[in-house]
């Protein structure tokens, strides 16, 4: 069975060391002294590998059953969920006036990493609640927030998010499910939702769906679709709760994996449901949750490349199989370990070059979303909102990938479920697929993000590579060429292939979108590049000052060197593919393929 | 459910416009008119799409059970493999004195990759039997052939191939089952076999298991490894079955997929076994099967490509969402197909360009294998050795990364079983494992097979590439643009990665095997690179001659083009990360990991 260990040290580098947290002036910042995030980020780590990591192969080899419109969750889970709701975890980073702690998102991004590389399927039960807490609290009335956040913080309660049909996905205005006003300002709702996770299940006592659908006679398409509370039990007025609500389970997906996670089709049958927000504007506060929810699932495509690398890399170590051609290293045994051998050194640098890239991505990724939230910048609230669509999409891309060169790593054990290593896998894939397929996430990168408020954003992010270059260079040639050279060839290519969309795309869009994908992926290596610079800076930084743990530091240099040659060259490949245009994307007719 | 077409004009197209076997003086090719193949591939064809094809779901879900030392198959596995075994096809490409047709491989590959396609876990059970009897032609004594052949060539007994130990896979000197002689000429073999395909099922009256093991005494390692015959049932002087003989399956694996194949674990407790082959000599022999079974390996990778790229197309071309930024194409409907949107298409012909470049590859080296087989070609042997391990190594890679994405044109219904795409995918991964890992073909191609009589089939390959462009150049300046300049340059990467290697090889061996991964890729993009141009060149030859169905050449050089375009110049790519060398790669300790 694999085992995870929590990457609390790493974490602290980035935090600390790269972010320098502390020194950032966002309210609840000067909080987050070392000690203190180490403090909650060892409780957290031992958590997930103590509780949660060893329910992962339970979660997945069991599933979620339905009996009788009941769903049981895997054995343990039910337990695992009240210690997460004791230690208060999924308040972590909510309003103290709900009962939350007040953290950063910073700190809950570095805890929901762990939880989720230990138990990705358990860790989206609180981890959706979370989406349709933040809804509530950004789009509710205050009336709706005292009555459903205190009991969503503590995650007494948990939440859904309700949008697709069995027709429609990505195309939302196709929706068919109906809320037909009544007397009393409430809703009827009817229809069916699909791909419900966290649908229906036996952890907590009310499940409050957050449900888009169309109030009959409003605006056609996506302008008419409108956003509804739907608890499973209505919440009397004071607060305990009446009636069971006119919604019910149809049956459980039958998946690939996140066996752990109960994926739901859920039957409205004239349930009751309250307006959250205003009528006909339900995307607005649908896309709140959708946010938080793509930066989350980003998350989870970098936390399972964890979990699996760990493994791959404890084998590696264990594994005796052939000999180092330059000399055994094991003379007592056998046969040398699997790592001696260069091409599984190659996948384990893939592998940790790219996580540990990932991560401060993450990281940095929520400090600007605690600037937007803490300090209203909005400069850094269009930068994350740009970057959005590359957290979700390169990440969860490369991110499964990672979780396939592990389980390569294996060998034939890889293949077989008991080693672990294909679970990583299966649950890694969805996502790539949930929250807006990757497709969907380079079509709103390219479509949408580029140009929003007059491509002021990618400006942004250009100008920010640049001054680091910039403020960096000519203290260290090794630290240039090794670092800042590859960077900044990689953001010219990026800022060219930026070019040939804005120089082409005006007048065929088909070739700004034929290449949004490889877009997407340049983003993300130039985005990983950039951390890698920074994190590399860092360390050189604390070797210069005298750090103690100089294989620490010196590891970091190596690593991020080996991405900066290794990886980061992917750019020029994928900006000769967008230059290409869309001419041989599009130039079969659909009856000719 | 997903459905399968057989594509046999397709396949056609490779026979008789690209590699004109009638024309190639390879004795039995004479006979393969177009008439001729036509009628074999529709009745294989057939026979795919109607009786294995609906299969393919019951196997993944039923899978195999064991119970009492007696392994069950998934319903109707036995009346199908009663149908194929009744028509013949697993004896189609064996010598007529064992029962078999005598066809050539060329076509045993097309009408393998049908039936791969449709149920590749079925398939495995008489794939791995001509595979087992390939090495009882090549080194039986008399005896043996006319004892095992006839009833494993008509598949009335099905055979495995037994190398893996618990503690080893690649590195098999590690083998610990022994072989002790007996006095009567036969040997006692004792020990634990695992991943052992089609070890024990209830589909042929006997299972002939070829066994490496160690007699004892005999030389360290690898060199100390033979090769033996172990029947389930001994046979007879008359040739009828006598008494069991002690091997029994263990238990079977639980896997990620291929579940249609009953993966065992066999225990042999002093079987009667029967050497084949030389002493000691045993990786040679197997080395005849494992080379078979590489190539064959490499055909399931591209047919769960073809598979999975079929039904992603239906459903491209079915399900509506959104709308065409270019112009509404369905104004009658809600939305439009997913095909109008240019990263679907890009995804579609991503693997629409593969699949057809894979399967003139398969088809072009089988025309090797039976150059070096019926015309003594030692050229033709040499050449195909060289790719071996590229066809096995590059297909699966790419075949499952085609399969991942036909998987997401589906959205969340991809990630369902229901729908069925999640089998290709967790079918496919297999491929890029068993039968030597990727990374061992890799290593295969760069430490050994470059090298390979003194370079000479890697340079022979080169000046295939170069005589063709030379031959077809300045004919028709669009054709040299699309295709012949990209394929020089892709070339000339590979022959600079090869330059790379023995300039920094020989310094260090890590500098090379650092690459290898990276060069095992190339090099199958220039393969593919080379086939789109002899396709390209036979579309625009057939055009030329005025045939009637335009829109199908007009197609392959679209599809051509964009492979050109699209994925040809990853060569680049590699070549930068090879020219690395080792450095980053073995940068640090595996203690500092």
């Amino acid at each position: 069975m694999p085992s995870y260990t929590a990457p609390t040290k790493d974490m602290q580098f980035v935090l600390h060391d790269v972010l320098k947290v502390t020194e950032k002036s966002i309210p609840g910042y000067e909080d987050l002294e070392a000690d203190f995030t180490s403090a909650i980020l060892e409780e957290a780590g031992k958590l997930a590998t103590s509780v949660l990591a060893p329910l992962n192969t339970v979660g997945d080899t069991e599933g979620c059953t339905l009996e009788n419109g009941v769903v049981r969750t895997p054995t343990g889970f039910k337990a695992a969920f009240d210690q997460i709701r004791e230690g208060g975890w999924p308040g972590l980073d909510m309003p103290e006036e709900y009962g939350g702690q007040n953290m950063p998102c910073v700190i809950g991004t570095a805890v929901g990493e762990m939880f989720s590389s230990s138990n990705m399927a358990f860790t989206m039960y609180h981890g959706l609640t979370h989406g349709a807490a933040s809804a509530i609290l950004a789009h509710g009335s205050q009336a709706q927030k005292e009555t459903y956040l205190p009991n969503m913080v503590s995650c007494e309660w948990t939440g859904t998010m309700n949008l697709t049909e069995p027709h429609c996905g990505t195309d939302l205005g196709l929706m068919r499910t109906k809320a037909e006003p009544q007397a009393d300002g409430s809703y009827r709702i009817t229809g069916q939702k699909i791909f419900i996770s966290a649908g229906e299940h036996d952890m907590s006592s009310n499940i409050i769906h957050l449900v888009l659908a169309k109030i009959p006679g409003g605006p056609e398409g996506i302008k008419g679709v409108s956003l509804f509370i739907v608890p499973k039990f209505l919440v009397k007025e004071d607060g305990t709760l009446g009636e069971r609500n006119g919604v019910s389970v149809g049956k459980i997906e039958e998946k690939m994996g996140i066996h752990g996670n109960s994926t739901c089709v859920m039957n409205y049958d004239g349930a009751t449901g309250y307006l959250l927000g205003e009528e006909h504007k339900g995307m607005r506060a649908m896309f709140t949750m959708m946010n938080e929810a793509r930066l989350g699932v980003g998350m989870q495509g970098m936390s399972q490349a964890e979990a699996a690398y760990q493994n791959a890399l404890e084998y590696a170590k264990d594994r005796l199989q052939g000999r180092d051609v330059t000399g055994v290293k094991n003379p007592d045994g056998p046969a040398d370990p699997l790592i001696v051998h260069p091409d599984i050194r190659r996948s384990l640098m893939d592998q940790k070059s790219f996580v540990e890239g990932a991560r401060a991505f993450m990281l940095w990724g929520a400090t600007m979303i605690d600037a937007a939230h803490r300090s209203h910048d909005k400069d850094a609230d269009g930068l994350v909102s740009l970057l959005t669509p590359v957290i979700k999409g390169f990440l969860t891309d490369q991110g499964y990938d990672m979780t396939i060169k592990a389980q390569q790593v294996y060998g034939g054990h890889g293949y077989i479920e008991e080693w672990g290593m294909s679970q990583f896998t299966r649950d890694a894939r969805i996502a790539m697929i949930y929250e807006g397929a990757n497709g969907v996430q380079a079509l709103d990168l390219v479509g949408r993000k580029l140009a929003q408020d007059g491509g002021k954003h990618v400006m942004a992010f250009f100008d920010l590579v640049k001054t680091f270059i910039k403020d960096n260079a000519g203290q260290d040639a090794e630290y240039d060429r090794a670092f800042l050279e590859p960077l900044k060839a990689a953001s010219k290519d990026l800022q060219a292939a930026g070019m040939y969309f804005m120089q082409n795309g005006m007048k065929n869009p088909n070739n700004a979108l034929s290449g949004s994908y490889d877009f997407m992926h340049m983003f993300g290596h130039v985005c990983l590049g950039l951390m890698w610079a920074k994190m590399g800076k860092a360390a050189r930084d604390a070797l210069a000052a005298g750090a103690s743990d100089t294989a620490f530091y010196e590891t970091k240099l190596a690593t991020g060197r080996y991405y900066m040659v290794r990886q980061l060259p992917a750019t020029a490949l994928h900006l000769s593919r967008i230059q290409s245009g869309a001419d041989t994307v599009m130039a079969l007719d659909a009856a000719n393929f």
